[in-house]
Formats: structure tokens, sequence, C-alpha cells
């Protein structure tokens, strides 16, 4: 096993990016070129081991380039690369090489090509886009007008990319990736591999329970958890041999049965998609009848293509008129109960499923917040219907559950749409009765 | 005027942040406190201008430290306070000072009440959670078990703040917001000052354009646009005098009015509250049939607090059995014209604000991809019906138009809602045949 503390500083090359712009640094939009730049480059085998964003001053570009260069073996930069007085990222380059900037024919060919397509003269102010130091190359942008740049700073090879995403990652995948390549290459190949496994209606300190040995500090692979709303993820990174000798797909098994029926996926795999492909196997249809989530489930559902082969639609019943109206919710039942009830969300399942025809009817109706709450319904309360109309001749069955979420109103929206989907995914799969995160301490799921 | 280049590096004194975490620097889990807050910072007047994030590692973080507080007057770290092997956001602070830990008596009492009032023992390794380098301060923690630590670095304050942000934000604002009202009071006072304006339906250039001459640099107040998506803000900076002598205001007056129809709101005001405030003064309610976006019209709707004082709810009806079944289209019109028509979108409209008995029906129905696709009705072609059953006399009026988007399956379904709901927003306030972003260069708005 390895000592998880050597691998970066004394034998892996390791990576750096750094993001420029004014508008990152304010915090006026969020920077998100980083976290993919560093998914795409550990999936290369190469750890990133720092960030930088700063604003479009070209001496603090330079002092980056020239700091982040001098502890990696690869820098990748984006922004900084348009025609304008605060695109500074040619000249801090240039100023970190002790180079001029010179016009590559080559990038200004280009430049003028893409404009005659266009069917209008290039403005003045891009001709500066030619524009790289001095025994540096350009790069080809086939998405916009800015090339980008290649150059070695000391012992580090560094990329200046665009930073609009759409043109930036296919610049990375052509350009970059094989970059990395040679990078590993040269330290003895592949030197990490990782994978995910996830996990919905666990709660975090459980899931963590139940793969204890493998998320010890020096294990290789080594398992660590992270948890986003109602899903438990687990990343798994293999290190030298063990990122090509199988150990990772063993680890990846070994968390997978630790962790059933709740794991629902690998890697990229979403929730929804992990249940469309149960009811797909089941040939089995859902409806949704939405209160306090307002349509957020169904779309959630829609958000994998495809999903029409499993999911009909419904009903965003957000006033309780809707909800008679639409849902046949009965106004007795209403009145008597409230719109957050075992009993209202059952007959929303129920009439989710009748009015749609499909096997699966779910229901959700809650208190989101921040105003509605009160001490017999507070803020979080959420109760979820799931009717099953069965196959053949099997009988219909709805059951309700409630659960208490913390968190504002887009939180307990959100929690609650991953949670009842995962319920759903369980009951399609025979398991729907397992506890799950967040479930009121009471006589829950009841026939 | 102030030479924009000129107020960073000679008067205002700066920020930067620093964020620690093996998993952030992987692009495992997306950064936020960043921005986050370098938004806070800037609302107190105080400029960020650089974000950094690093690994777990001791020697980083001591590098960071010293070399983020030799550029400015305030660095802010989130993260590595926690009880375990790989938190050393204290052992750093205290490399970078130069000193050794020491145990704070009064926040080991503090870790000592929490675990009372949890009623176990606290774990021993927790005990670290008291230690701070000799010479700074513990800050009081009151959602989590990590005190923070105020230190001074050279001539820069340092506060190392736990990373979950709700343990972190109520920290913020206790501790280190009054510490920056210092620093910009050492300065003369604000130093800068932010606003916003959001429009929907205008292309970014366009929207440029016509505030060309408050986006000159040099300029103070400076405006900037950014677009995300459907919505195009303009960010408008005052610095130094401006930012104190309502230069601010009437720079905000005269974008609002350049923007007009499509301006919709400043500042922390979303597209689907500033509908919602218009509804509410109109006396109106809103229903949708939602196809392509699966219930992500609603969802954005609901997220507004109080939004069933206007918004009914209705259908999602993403088979063509629920088109027909619960919004009455007839299946000759399904059959002739297809799901994703002029035709069907009125019928969806018609019906969605009949059945929901509400002024305005809203219909979506398009292509999200990525399959589906035909010569004839492309990946991001979208049909948006509006029914307005008018107040009073007024006539049933409904139409329909046709967008063509450019992206992803989510990137279509999110740009849509937010033009379908502008263009709702528009039609209540007698605006509704304005033209909007990505329309079909086609003869669209029929009655």
């Amino acid at each position: 096993m390895l000592p998880i503390r050597s691998y970066a500083s004394d034998r892996m090359p390791t990576a750096a990016v750094l993001s420029i712009g004014d508008e990152l640094v304010l915090g006026q939009i969020t920077e998100r070129n980083g976290g993919w730049l560093s998914a795409e480059l550990l999936k290369l085998g190469l750890m990133v081991n720092e960030h930088r964003t700063v604003a479009d001053d070209r001496l603090a570009i330079c002092s980056a380039l020239r700091e982040m260069a001098s502890r990696g073996a690869l820098v990748v930069v984006t922004g900084g690369l348009g025609p304008t007085d605060d695109d500074l990222s040619r000249e801090a380059l240039a100023d970190a090489l002790g180079v001029e900037l010179e016009e590559d024919g080559r990038a200004l060919q280009n430049l003028l090509d893409v404009y005659r397509r266009r069917g209008r003269p290039m403005p003045v102010m891009n001709r500066k886009q030619a524009l790289r130091p001095s025994g540096t190359r350009c790069i080809d942008n086939p998405h916009g007008t800015a090339p980008g740049i290649a150059a070695r700073l000391g012992q580090s090879e560094v990329f200046l990319l665009p930073g609009p995403p759409n043109e930036m990652r296919p610049m990375f995948h052509d350009v970059v990736a094989p970059a990395v390549l040679g990078i590993t290459a040269r330290a003895g190949g592949l030197q990490i591999a990782t994978a995910s496994v996830h996990s919905c209606g666990l709660p975090e300190s459980a899931a963590a329970q139940l793969i204890r040995p493998l998320m010890e500090r020096g294990t290789n692979p080594l398992v660590g958890t992270t948890a986003s709303g109602a899903v438990v993820t687990a990343r798994i990174r293999a290190m030298g041999v063990a990122a090509t000798d199988g150990a990772l797909e063993r680890a990846v098994q070994e968390v997978e049965r630790a962790w059933a029926p709740y794991a629902f996926g690998r890697d990229g795999l979403t929730l929804p998609a992990a249940l469309g492909e149960v009811l797909r196997r089941e040939n089995a249809m859902l409806a949704v009848a939405e209160s306090c989530t307002g349509g957020g489930v169904g779309a959630f559902v829609t958000s994998v293509p495809g999903s029409s082969c499993w999911f009909a639609g419904g009903f965003i019943t957000y006033s309780n008129e809707l909800k008679q109206e639409l849902c046949g919710v009965s106004p007795a039942l209403l009145a008597k109960h409230g719109a957050v009830s075992e009993e209202v969300a059952r007959a929303l399942a129920e009439g989710a499923a009748d009015k749609c025809k499909c096997r699966f009817g779910l229901s959700v109706t809650g208190v989101a917040g921040p105003e509605g709450g009160s001490a017999e319904k507070p803020v979080g309360l959420v109760w979820v219907g799931l009717c099953d109309r069965g196959t053949g001749e099997a009988p219909v069955v709805t059951k309700a559950r409630s659960f208490q979420l913390l968190g504002d109103r887009d939180t307990v929206r959100e929690r609650i749409a991953r949670v009842s989907l995962q319920w759903v995914r369980l009951a399609a799969l025979g398991n729907g009765d397992v506890p799950l995160l967040w479930e009121r301490p009471t006589q829950n799921v009841r026939a």
C-alpha cells in the first residue's frame, strides 16, 4: 500500500489550473472551468494540486504563471484571450517567459478566414488575437476567434485556452490531453485511476460506517465519501500499480455490495437514469402529482433522454382546487387532514396513477418554506405517496411516508425529489420498505 | 472619472480567498465558498483579487497563505479545520507565522459543551480542534465543532473558517464582516459599490449595444454584461466617490431605461419572482402544460415563496396520450401536425388555462434532444403557446411562437423555461408582441 501523503510530492507529476477574469474573482459569475479540467485531468491520470483565479491584471497573471509552473508539470490557463484591452493572458505569458509578442501568420490567416466566412471584415482590435510570445505556438480554435497558445515555462508545459467552455473543451481534448499522456508516460504510465459509486437514502455517516475499512488513510485504492443532498457518493482513487491491476473494480464492487440496495449507479449515472433502467426492465410507467416540488420531480425525471419510455407525465397540483379537480382528491379529505397529510399524499398518488394509466403514481406534498409552517406541520415536513397498481392480478397497493428535511426551500425541494425517486426505484425492485434518509421516526410505511 | 486600471493596485485594499480540500482541487465537488465570499466582500466594499484552492497539503497551504497575505489586506480561508489527519489549516497557519500550536481553553470548553449537549463523550481526535497558533484567537462556531481562527500575518488579517457553508457563513458575518469595515474605514471609507440589472429576451450583443457608453473602460460607474442562458445581466461597479454620491443608482436607472421592456429586476430578483410581482398586481393566475420541460417551468415558478398566490399548477403532458386526455388536445390535431407544432402548443395552452381556470395558460412543447430531431423539426426547436383568457369582457387570445435553441438537453430546457416566463410577464404588461431571443425568423406571433 502506498502511504497517501507521499504520492503527490514525491513521485507523481501534478498539474495546476489558472482562470482569468474580473467577473470570476469578484464572484459575479461562477468559475466552472477549474472543476471540469480537474476531473478531465484526473481521468487522464494526472492530479491537479492547485486552482487559482485572478483578475484581468497583467502582473497578477504573470506572477501566478511563474508560481504555478515552478510547482508542477502542467499549467492550464483559461480566459483572457479575447480581443479587448482587458484580455491580457498573452502579454502576461510573454512577461513570464521574458520574451516579446510576435504575430503568428497562420493564426492571422485563420482569423481572417473566420471573418470571411461570417461575411464581414475583421475588426482591427481582433488582430491582437494572432499574437503569441516568441518561441511559443498557437492552438487552433474551431469554435471561436481566439487561438490558444502552447508554451514551455521552466519545467512545466503551459497551455492558454479561451474561457468559453464550448471553445475550451474541444481544444483541451485536441491538444492538452495528448500532452498529458506524454507527461504520465514519462513518469511511468498511468498514475491514478478513479471511479465513483452513488447511493441515495443512506445518511452519510451510516454509508461511511458500511465501508470503513476502505476509507482508512494509507489504503490503496482509497475511498472517500461526499454527500450532496440526498445522494452519498463513494469516490475511489487507485494510485500506482492499483490503478491498472483490477483493484479499482474490486473496490467499486465492494462498495456496491456494502451499500445495497441503496447504491444506484456508478460514475456518470444519475438517479433518474438509474430509475429509468429499472422501470424499463419492469416495463412499468410512472406518473407524478406534485405539490411542493411544483414540477421538479418531473423535470428531474425528464432530464434523462428517452424518459418517455417510462414516464408519462402527470399533474402539478400546487393549489388545493387543482388537487381536487385534476387528481380527484375529495374536498372533505383536504378539509379534515390538510394538503400536507398522509391521506392526501395517498389520494394524489392514486389519482396520478389512475388518470395517467401508469403502474406507479408518485405524489409529493409538503411545507417547503420559508413560510407556511406550524407546530404540527413544520417547514420541511413532506409526505410522499406511492401507488403501485401492480401487474396482472396483483392488487393496488398505496403507501405514504413522511420526511422531515432541513434546509432552505430549494434544498427541501431538491432533496425530496431525489429521495422520492429512490423510493420508486426500490419499490420497483421489490425493496420499497427499507428505511430512507430523513424519514420521520413514526410508524411510517403503512399499507 | 477614475482610470480603471489604477484602482486595484494603487489605492484600494484587496482581499483573497483560499479554499482547502482534495475533493475541491480534484474537481470531485464544486468549490462554492469562493464565489460567495467574493460577492459578500464586494457588498462590504472590498474587492477580491485572487481565489485559490489547494489540496490537503500542509506545505501547499502554508505557501499559499504567505503569498496571499503578502498581496492584500485580508485573506479568508475555508476548510481544513476538521478533526482528522488531513485537516491541516491550523498547522499550516502556525508554519506561516513561525509559531507553535497551543490549546485554547475556551475553545476546548466549547467543544466539550457541544458533545455534552449531544449526550456523548468527545472523541479524542476532536481535541485537536481546540488548537490554534500561539498569538492568534479562536472564533466561535455556533453550528459545528470546528472553531475558526483569526490572525495577523504580515500586513494582512487572516481568518480561517470551516468549509461547510452553514457553519462558515454566520461566522463570516459575525467576525470577518466587522473586520472588513475596519479595513475599508482605514482606507477612507467605502471603496466600491455594485448593483446589477437583469434582462431576458435580448441577445447579449444587442443588450451591450444599448448601453455602450456606460461600458467604455475608464467610465465610473462602469458597466459590464454577463449572459447566463436567456438572462443578460448588467453588472455595475462604482468606485471611489461614485460609490456613495448616487452615481450608481443613476447608472442602474439608465440601464433599466435602455433595456425596457426586457429588464425585469435588480440584484437578487429572479425572473419568476419578477413575473410573480406583475401577476399579483394584475390579479392574474398562471397555469402550465409542459411537454419537453417536463415540469421545469413549474419548478422554476414555484421556487418563489408565495407563488401559490399567482400560480395554480397544471399538467406535465410528456406523452401524447396525456396531451389528449389531460389537456383535451384532439388526436386529429396531434396526428396532423405532431406534438411539436404551433397548433398543439396553442391547444395545450388553452387546455391549461381552461382546466385550471386561470387567466394565463402557458405551454411548452419541443425537441430537447439529443435524439428525436428531424430536418423539419430539429433538436432545439420549441413551440411555446400562451393563452390569455383576459379579464372581464376581453376575448380569449391564444398565440404561439417558435424558438430555435442551441445547446444540450438541459440547456435547451432551462433556456426555454426562462424565455417563456418572460413572454408571460411581457404579455401581462401589455408588451407580449416584442421580439424574443432565439425566435425563429418566421412570421411568428399569430393571433
